[in-house]
């Protein structure tokens, strides 16, 4: 089922708030860190691995069902036997630019030590 | 002591990325909602506690806690007998606006049945 067009729905909303439902989807330590290497050009499971913040492998799983199943990236085939999958931003994703491109920014002005290693398009 | 004007020191930093590290400090379905409702104009534990999302009280008592050690809000006590506390955005504080704003668009834009509510100045 191709969720891609179709406005994300979450069950038990905990309220209309636009930023809350938004967190109840992103918020966490690893979600936007997965967007943030689909926007640096990472499409597979083992590129998604190498980055430095080392995503436990059951985490990252779950993130991208999740992300996927909110059609937010797109999982496709590139390998059969045994099939292999890569992932890329539907436009749903591709639209998080802008938040991926505040909180970066945020960090880089707020927090000591922080530095914008990877090119993005954001 | 008054960490407003230090950059935030993040210890064990996950990796030198800014994204990386405003998700340590802010990534979770909760901070940002209280971040949201001091933009909104509520500034006490129980007007906090009165938003819809019904945050349990260990988790704001949490991250008020957090917030303030980071610099982010300010906590001045508006009451004695007994001491009441009352939170403001630092200049810290302040900048995460355009992070709720984008935050808000995405999920307006693409999650079903959200509405903004809170008349904020973001």
């Amino acid at each position: 089922m191709n969720n891609t067009n179709k406005a994300i729905s979450i069950p038990d909303m905990r309220s209309p708030c636009p930023i809350a439902n938004t967190l109840d989807i992103l918020g966490d330590k690893w979600t936007l860190l997965v967007i943030r290497d689909l926007f640096a050009g990472k499409s597979t499971y083992s590129e998604f691995q190498s980055s430095p913040e080392k995503i436990p492998t059951n985490i990252l799983a779950n993130r991208l069902k999740r992300l996927t199943e909110n059609g937010i990236i797109l999982k496709t085939p590139y390998q059969e036997r045994p099939v292999r999958y890569a992932y890329r931003l539907t436009d749903k994703g591709l639209s998080l630019g802008p938040v991926l491109r505040e909180m970066a920014n945020w960090g880089v002005n707020n927090i000591a030590a922080t530095k914008a290693q990877i090119k993005m398009n954001l």
